[in-house]
């Protein structure tokens, strides 16, 4: 039982590999009438493009999108959005010594001993490549949520050791984002936080940090108790997305340093809006958003492409055998996670939007 | 689109309220021919009934499990288990002063927005009572995994800033955890939390803290790529048990702070198995286990359930009102959530062991 | 994978066999706010219910629902509604003939092939006594529906060679068949029909028919294209029932004999509605309803138990064996099938009904 | 909640219009190591294909298939499969007058309704030509089954009132329904079919028929109780075929003229395997397949594409109005849905055996 499908109401499919024809995703339960471009998703396929800056792998993919199905007349006409990218497919030699040479830190031998085979060639869909397909999804759903003004922004509040610690306002991150290539909205931090990748880049290592996600003007009373609860959707949402190794809401693994009075969060009301006073609980309580911003932050591990000499087992004769990894990789992902990590997001909203009657399921009114 | 069900191939769906005439769970896609006891459920039960101990609520209910179907001469027959708790039912005057006003840090709000009314005399699906339906589940899906000798162990790690620094060898893990109320390793440890957990209780208020599970003895490559991978849904899992707000795999949050060198976990061959000579992944890879043993740790936030007045606001007048909350709680979740983690993953673990084929969907072979 | 559970957005599972504790059924996914009394339940239950006439099997069982959960002050709360029976558990010596010695005509041996097991006492899951589960979850279905002025209605059209040919209104239909122990509109028939059956009952042997559904006042568009279309999902509930061997839709097997100018019912405008002036279609067009009646026909085979003797092969011994079934059975099984037939559509009607947005998924309005 | 997915493991989601870029399936749950080319797909779209003879409809499409995904050198990898076909997207100018005039015997004013648009330009998720993504999953569960010597055979056995009568062994339909256009197993027949198809043809009319499915070599116990019975699963799979109103299992509509001792297939053991000597039942008893061939039978309703004035009422003036439908299209179907119905049956067996432990999820072993 495979699973590259996710939500219940806006279901995304995904497929492809890095190093196959294409890759692409299915979107089945957008409703009719939403106006809808291939621009619309090249915007946020751009934002995860590689070869964009000195930060980012060289690797160079246009990543031009093609709407198959599923748009007439520039609307979703309620039926299947089918959205593609042309792989260029060069099968690098690089990759060759990995033949039967799993790589520390990735999914090869996994996949391997599952499927009974491995892409050595790029990793599969363990590939960060293949979070194309969740970038349409999420560009999708995304402009489905503008209609109802509700925004997802990510961030990189840390890269390594460097930690970008004053809160800001979210109309400044928003707009700092797209002032610097780290992603950060702290724009000294964000030079730092460059330095620190270009460091590790210079020595054949990698660096991983932190993106908190802000999730903006959502209703209060979203997700499904008990099983399907907005924290544990999202939580599996961004867990799901490679190099991700930690999922918090709220003030996070902060929390079990608080008292429950310090933790609660107090109710006022302001402009006949029931709201809380601080929002330690990250918007969520009894797995339904309450109307307050969601916060999240995930925790992304460096990547485990390095360029140094590293200790593995050949699959074949079943001895240690070392291997150095060449190729072109990312020094440090999470400039790059951040439009993945929106995108995941954006796709859990816009589900329980649906799920939840928020949004009707065959056509917007 | 409500979700109680928890799974796709070992489906748990979980019903009652915290004052209703019953809990319980059905449990769809459990192997024929286990061999099943409501005694195997009741252990389980025990050890997340309340008023064991000085550190838990005082309320003591017996909960005492029926089974109603779906085993027969002392084995599961294929068909769907039904096992339900009676409640005793005591609706306490208590809680009449909580009607119409939300408590902060609970679900109250949010519930009465979605579903136009709360149940204030307990909680509702929000109440910690609801975890009886996964402990249930957790028993029966731990029973299978015995099968194949894969164990669970959940302990706590840290209470409010006491913390458990060093790391101790399963067994003793396992060990250990009875021998104290905090279900807590290091019984040094043990002590100062019992304190901890005390000290807030003799203030009206509450704690939160950490929990570690380790899953053990797992195959290589369970998990689905790329929306139901392993890691995902134990996340998911995990964090849809209320008061948790963090979920890491591995080293977690710690993962940002060391760099792809040293976060990599190099494979050797020992006793002619492919094993990692480190685990800092916390034996996920590409969203699959390989084969280590899988570490998680939850964060837990202090009980909301405080007896200092707090601030809400009346949802009739809607103006600001303050409430005292009485009634018994519990001071600290910790020591008794280890039993819903643990249950909450082992759900997760027996249903991708029959979604990946290591355990027939229809009968024990 | 095993599925005791049906509906995407109201989701019934049930559990139970014939011969253990009890049976019942949990709904998940009825909003909030309907009235339901046990009384609603048991009304339906007692339509199924043996021992009622002399056309049906004499075993005599009181039915008697619980509801565990999900209600709260008459009304439902939102949380899965569990509802039970209990059984009298009588383990008859009737049956210890059937050990290892399948039935023909029954699942016996595919339910020993699968499970490993076989419940000879009573056949399990494949007995008609697990129907329960269907009437619990479509007396709570016909509830919400009837808020909305849907009505499903199942008659008689025939048992064995005795047919109702005239059509009658559907005010006709839903008043003479409360008057027949057949549930047959046309009340002459319906005299003929019952003889029909006391013959076969006389003679140890059994008798099918057919049974038309009625389902009336359905909005236009309910369905989902390609593949839960309101047929598809119709079909798979009806023909789910077990004996039934054949489901028609509109003039179903007849369709093949009439030409594309002949079947195609022509559109018109009536009270400012628009209707269409005939209905072969049976108010399905293109996977969705038209807002005509959807017109059902089901062909229900004769009841597999007969008291002659029948040859079969001994599962150990694996050589032929002759058996006799004794024990108390319905020579027709067609009267009692209808309130199962009604509470599978208005599952499915109920479903579909959330699904396109007709019914908010949350509480009613 | 829209559905263009079918099946639990294995499963298929479809997408693509008759008139926009493209059409096509992705496949999820294939195991890893099946042989798979293109070719394997274009055999059974060939048999789809329009325009091969003067009993179809004349438009003609290359309909070249392009597999995007899934496969890697030459067998499956265990990565989602998509395959698609370009249209040569021809808006016919032949539909202008059918904009707001919805055709009597098409979904077109149920998908107006519930989408606010429809596609007047073919048909849309309605027309014919979208069970291309059917054909693409059916050819993979094909190949896929083969590895098990299971074969599904689809035949024309009614074409208006021509019937044909006698039952020919399996071997011969297969054989003789490749020799002749309507894909009858008596070549008889099948010229008086053939006539039958033409006359109504030339009178600018059409014609329905039935079809029947044989698939063999199943092993027992397939099927889920109580909601995915097999029987369940392809009547919705068959039902969900556009045209198709009726379908029957085993002796179908018949079995309510026959007493339980008629109906009954006794048990007998033949080369050691325990068998039935008749099989009324249509190999399906329980819900579950019993090890004989399962038979099914569906009715096709005459194409609704009919060239006589018809009535129809406009959707914006709502007053009444006559059309007549020009383009190209089919006189009769059933020829045509022989290829979309073994289709929809191997995905269903495919899901099957997967779900029941048959084939390994992962991968072909």
């Amino acid at each position: 039982m495979a699973s590259n499908t996710t939500g219940e109401a806006f279901r995304v499919t995904t497929f492809g590999l890095s190093h196959g024809r294409a890759l692409g995703a299915t979107i089945d339960g957008c409703p009719a009438g939403l106006e809808l471009s291939e621009e619309d998703i090249q915007i946020e396929l751009n934002k995860r493009r590689p070869g964009t800056s000195n930060i980012t792998t060289p690797r160079n993919e246009s990543d031009k999108v093609e709407i198959l199905s599923g748009v007439y007349d520039g609307k979703t006409d309620g039926t299947p959005l089918t959205a593609i990218i042309r792989n260029k497919d060069q099968r690098s030699k690089n990759y060759d010594n990995l033949e039967n040479n799993p790589r520390p830190g990735h999914g090869d031998y996994c996949w391997y001993k599952k499927y009974g085979n491995y892409d050595y060639h790029g990793g599969g869909r363990g590939s960060g490549r293949i979070t194309i397909g969740h970038v349409i999804g999420g560009a999708i759903s995304k402009k489905l949520l503008e209609q109802y003004n509700i925004t997802t922004t990510a961030h990189v509040t840390a890269i390594h050791n460097i930690k970008m610690e004053k809160k800001l306002p979210l109309e400044t991150i928003k707009e700092n984002i797209t002032k610097n290539n780290v992603r950060c909205a702290n724009l000294d931090t964000a030079k730092h936080m460059e330095e620190e990748i270009l460091k590790a880049k210079s020595e054949g290592n990698s660096v991983g940090g932190q993106v908190e996600i802000i999730i903006d003007n959502l209703p209060v009373g979203l997700g499904q108790p008990v099983f399907d609860r907005i924290d544990g959707d999202l939580a599996k949402a961004l867990m799901n997305i490679g190099a991700v190794k930690a999922v918090e809401v709220g003030l996070g693994v902060e929390s079990s340093l608080l008292t429950g009075s310090q933790m609660n969060d107090q109710y006022t009301i302001k402009d006949d809006k029931i709201i809380t006073t601080t929002n330690n609980s990250g918007g969520i309580l009894g797995g339904m958003t309450n109307g307050m911003p969601v916060i999240l932050r995930i925790t992304v591990k460096p990547t485990p492409s390095v360029s140094n000499p590293q200790q593995t087992v050949n699959l074949e004769s079943r001895t240690p055998r070392q291997i150095t990894i060449e190729g072109r990789h990312d020094p440090c992902i999470c400039p790059r996670i951040t439009t993945v990590a929106e995108a995941a997001c954006n796709m859990v909203i816009a589900d329980h939007m649906i799920r939840s009657g928020f949004i009707n399921p065959d056509k917007l009114e």
